[in-house]
C-alpha cells in the first residue's frame, strides 16, 4: 500500500519540478489535490461501489483505490500545470474524482473488465480529460510566458527524483490491486521487464531524433516510464517476458516520438497546450496498453492459463468461458472511457473557464510568485523574483 | 519498522534544509545526532525497561523505539538549529535521551498511559525541551545572522522531501507499536484523515493570514503535518474519520496561527529563539493531542469498543474499567512530561552555556562554512561564502 | 526486495550527483546501466546458476540477484564518472556482469563460501575491477577539466539523499539474501550497529584530518557507509553488537584517512584516477570485510552457534565441521575476486581504449553538455554552460 502512496505523493510530486519559477506550485498544489482528491474519492468511490447498510467501509483497498484516483487527478493537472489557479485545480478534482468513479464503475462492475493497473481508468482518463480541459482553456498569449515554460539545471535533478521513484515502484503500482498470488507476481514482473526495455529505447530514441545526438532530459524523466503505463491492462495476462519487453520497447518509442514530434503539432494545430506532455506519456501509452489488454484477452484460453485463469477474471467459470467476448468488453471499455474522458473535460474544462477562479494573466503563467511567498527577493535572486516590475503589477491590478 | 526510519533519517533531515546556507549542518548534523542517540537510546531504553538477566535485549521494538527517542532530540534540534555546535548538539542527545528514558518509564509503565504516536513522550516533550534550552542560550544580538536566517529557492523544494515523506510515513510512525490487528488499523486510519483535514486547513489559512492572498511554504513545511502530531496519543482510540477531522483541522489551524502571530512575539516577548518554528509543529499539537487523548480515554467505555478495549488498555480487565481514572492518569502524564521537560531543559541550557564547546559566535550563526569546507569558493558563489571577509575572521580570531 | 531496489536506484543514483556539472549524466546514466544490467544480469545468473530445464527461473530471488551485480557494475561507474560515454559504460556493463556471474558461481556453488551482503563479490570485485579500468583509461591530461571535477553547493545536498538512503537501507541489503530467520535478523542488527559506530568516526577523523577541524561533505557522503560495506561477509555470523561496532569503526576510519591520503597518492604515483573515492567506500572496506569474514568463520563452533550453524553454512552438517577450513575457504574467495577483478578490468579496460565509442575528450571530462542538451542556455547560467566557447568547440570537431 505504501509503494502507491510514495508513488502518488513524491513521484508525480517531484516529476513537475522541472519548472524552473514554479516547482512550489507543483509540489505544493500537487499536495493539495492529493490530500483533497483522496478524501473526496474515498466519498465518491464508496457511494459507488464500497456502500454497505448505508455506511461506507474504510481500508486498505479503499485507500488504494482513492490513491488511483488521485494519480489521475494528478495526470490532468500534468497537462495544465503552471496555467491555472489553485481553486481550480479543487474544483477539477472535484468533477475528475466523480467521473472516475463513475467510469470505474461501467468499467469494473457492469462490463466486468481487466484494469488493474488502470491503463484506461486512470492514464487513458486521466490523459484525455486533461487534454480536453487544457484545450478549453486555450491561451493564445501563452507565450509572453514562454521564457519561464523551461527547466534549469537543479530543477531537471529534482524531477528524476519523481521519475526514479515511479520507475522503482510501478511494478507495486501495477500490482497493488490484483490477486494475490501468481497474478500479482506475473503482473509485477510484466512491468518490470517492460519499464527495464522501455528506459532502453527511451535512451535510444532520444539520442536518436537529436540532430547531435544528445539526450534530452525532458524524454527520459518521462519517456521511460511509458513502459509502466502500458502494461497496466494486461499485466495480470501471460505477456510472457519477452512480450513485456515488446510492449514496453513500443511505448518508449511512440512517448519519444510523440515528445519530439507531435507535441509541438498538437499545440499549434489543435491548440493543445500540455505543460508536461501527458499524452506521451499518459495519453497514448495509455491506448496501447489497452489495446494490449484487449488483444491479450481474445487471446487467452483455459488451456494457458490452467485454474489460474478463474483468478484473474473474477467472474469467469472455466466451462463458460469465452474469449472473444472478453476482449470485446475491453475494446468497449476503451471506447467508453475516451467518451467519459471527452465529455468530461469539455464541461468541465467550461466550468473552470468562468472568470471567478483567480487564474493567472497570460504574462504570469509557471510563475510561483504569484500565489506564494517566494524567498530571496533581498538577495538579489533577481531571476526568480522579477514578477514585481511595476508596469506588470499594475497589468495585475487592472 | 523502515518506515519510522526513513521518517526520522529522510523526513527530519530534509525538512531542517530549508535554510540558505545551512543545509549541510541541517542534514548532516541530524545525521550524526541520529547515529549517536539510536545507539545511545538503545542503551537507556534497555536499561529502563529492556533488562532481562543483567543483559539487554535488542530487536526490531527497541530500534523503533531507540528511533521515536531519537526523533525527539531531533525535534529539540529544530529549535536551536544553527546556533550550535555539533559537540553542544551530542551533549543534549546525551542528556535528552536519558530524560526520555526516565519520562517514558514513568509514563508508560508506572502510569499505565496510552501514547503509542508520542504526542506526549516525544513531541511535546522534545518541543518544550528544546524551547528550555534555546531559552537559556538567548542570543541577544542574532539579528547579525539575521540575513542568512531565511531559505532560498532550492532550499525550500529540498525541505519540502522532508514534509512529504513525514506525511507519508505518519500513519506507519503513529500506529508502529500499537497492538497488531485493529488498534493498529485505526491508529493509521485516524491518522490518515487528520493529515488529510490538516493539510486543507494549512492551505486554507496560509492564505487568509495574508494580506495578499498568497501561501507561504513554511506553513505548508511544517503546519501540514500538525494532524499527525495531534493523533499520536489518541490513535488507537474510537475517534471516527470525522472525529479525526476535526482534530486535524485544529492543528493546522493553531499551527499556521501559531507561525503566523505567537514565534514572533515568542521571540521578542519571552526571549525564544526558534529555528524551526517546532513551538507551531510539535509543541501546541502535541499538548492538543494529550488532551485529545485524555478526553477520549476518560469516554471510553466497553459498551464502545467491547473486547477490543483490553487490546487498547493493556492492564484493563473489562470488569474493573474505570474510564475516568484513565483520564485522569493521562492527563497527569501530561503535566509530568511537560515538568520533566522544563527541568530537564533547564539545566541542559545552562550545561550547554558552559564555553567549551565551539559554539559560534553570533554573527555566523546560520552558516556551514564554520564547521564544513564549502565547495565553490574559486566558482565566484560569494553568497556562500562570504564568511571569511578579513574583520569577521579578526573578531573570531580574537 | 523493493530495500535492495531503492538502493540500486536512488542510493546510487544520487550519491554520484556532486559533481556540479555532471548531475545529469550520474542520474540517467545510473539510471541506464542499472536498466541494462539488471537484463543482462537476469540472462547471465540464470546461466550460471538459475538453469532449468533449459529455462530461466526468474522470481523475487533471481531479481535481488541482479540487483546485487547492477550494484558491483555501479561501483565501478564511480571510479570512471565524468570520463566515459554511455556507450563505454553499456559495454562495461557487458563484460563485468558476466565476469561477476562467473566469479559469483566460483565463490557461492563451488567454494561454498559465505557472502551474503556482498563484501567480495560485490564491492571488492566492483571496486577493483572499476580501478583497473580507469588506470587503463588514465588521462594525462584530466586536470584541464579539473575545475569541473568539483562539486557545488546543491550538488553535495543531492548527494546526501543517495548518502541517506543507502545508510537507512544497509541493514536490508545485507541482510536481502540471507536464511530467514536469526541468521536474517543478526545480519541486520550487525550492519545497522557497524554503520552506526562507522559514522561516528567518519564525523571524528573528518575533523580531525582538516587543519582548521572541519568537516568535509565528501567524507560524510562516503565514509559513512564503509561501515556497512564491512559486514558484509560476516553479518551472518555472531559478531555481538560490540564486534560490529569494532568493525564498523574500522571501516570509518580507514575510509576518512584514504580519502585524504590514499587516493591522491593514487593518483599523482599510480596513475589511478577515482573520481568518487570508490577505493575508500568499496574497496579497503570489502577487503576488510571479507578479512572479517574469514576470522569469524575460522572461529565459528557448534558451541556458539548451536543449531544455527547449518543454516548459515548450507552445507555443514555439526558433525563433519571444520572451522579452519571454511576460513581457509573464505580466505581463498578473496584471493579469487581480486584475481577476476585485476584480469577483468584489465581486458575491459583495454576494450574500452579502442577510439570508436565517442569517449569525451580531456577538456570536456565532467561534463554534463556533451551528451545532454543542458537547460538554461538563455537564461545566462554561463557557469554550466561554458563549453560551448569557440576555441574548445573547435577542438571537438577537429
Amino acid at each position: 500500500y505504501y509503494d502507491v502512496h510514495v508513488m502518488i505523493f513524491v513521484g508525480f510530486g517531484f516529476l513537475m519540478t522541472f519548472l524552473q519559477r514554479y516547482g512550489f506550485s507543483s509540489v505544493g498544489f500537487n499536495f493539495l489535490i492529493a490530500a483533497f482528491s483522496l478524501q473526496w474519492a474515498t466519498l465518491m468511490q464508496g457511494f459507488f461501489h464500497g456502500m454497505h447498510h448505508g455506511k461506507i467501509h474504510v481500508g486498505v483497498t479503499s485507500m488504494i483505490n482513492a490513491d488511483f484516483c488521485t494519480g489521475s487527478v494528478l495526470i490532468s493537472f500534468g497537462a495544465v500545470l503552471g496555467k491555472t489557479s489553485p481553486v481550480q485545480l479543487l474544483v477539477m478534482a472535484i468533477f475528475e474524482v466523480t467521473l472516475f468513479a463513475v467510469n470505474e464503475f461501467i468499467l469494473l462492475t457492469i462490463l466486468g473488465a481487466n484494469d488493474a493497473g488502470g491503463s484506461m481508468t486512470i492514464h487513458t482518463f486521466g490523459a484525455y480529460f486533461g487534454l480536453v480541459v487544457t484545450r478549453v482553456l486555450y491561451r493564445p498569449n501563452l507565450d509572453k510566458s514562454k521564457h519561464r515554460n523551461s527547466s534549469v539545471y537543479h530543477s531537471d535533478l529534482f524531477a528524476m527524483i519523481g521519475t526514479i521513484y515511479l520507475w522503482m515502484f510501478w511494478p507495486s503500482f501495477n500490482s497493488a490491486i490484483t490477486n494475490y498470488g501468481d497474478p500479482q507476481h506475473r503482473t509485477a514482473m510484466n512491468t518490470y521487464y517492460s519499464l527495464a526495455s522501455c528506459t532502453l529505447a527511451t535512451f535510444a530514441f532520444s539520442a536518436l531524433v537529436n540532430p547531435e545526438g544528445k539526450l534530452d532530459m525532458v524524454h527520459i524523466q518521462n519517456a521511460a516510464l511509458a513502459g509502466g503505463v502500458a502494461v497496466g491492462t494486461a499485466g495480470e495476462m501471460m505477456l510472457t517476458p519477452f512480450g513485456s519487453m515488446i510492449v514496453g520497447f513500443l511505448a518508449g518509442t511512440i512517448s519519444v516520438l510523440g515528445y519530439k514530434y507531435l507535441t509541438p503539432v498538437l499545440e499549434s494545430k489543435l491548440k493543445i497546450q500540455d505543460t508536461c506532455g501527458i499524452h506521451n506519456l499518459h495519453g497514448m501509452p495509455g491506448v496501447l496498453g489497452a489495446v494490449v489488454g484487449a488483444v491479450t484477452s481474445a487471446l487467452a484460453s483455459p488451456a494457458v492459463y490452467g485454474n489460474g485463469l478463474q483468478r484473474v477474471f473474477a467472474d469467469g467459470e472455466p466451462g463458460e468461458w469465452n474469449a472473444q467476448s472478453r476482449g470485446g468488453f475491453q475494446a468497449i471499455s476503451l471506447v467508453v472511457t475516451l467518451g467519459m474522458a471527452l465529455i468530461g473535460g469539455l464541461v468541465t474544462g467550461f466550468i473552470l473557464k468562468l472568470p471567478i477562479y483567480g487564474a493567472p494573466p497570460d504574462t504570469h503563467c509557471f510563475e510561483d510568485g504569484l500565489y506564494w511567498e517566494v524567498p530571496g527577493e533581498e538577495e538579489g535572486h533577481h531571476e526568480l523574483n522579477e514578477v514585481a516590475t511595476p508596469n506588470e503589477t499594475e497589468k495585475l491590478n487592472s
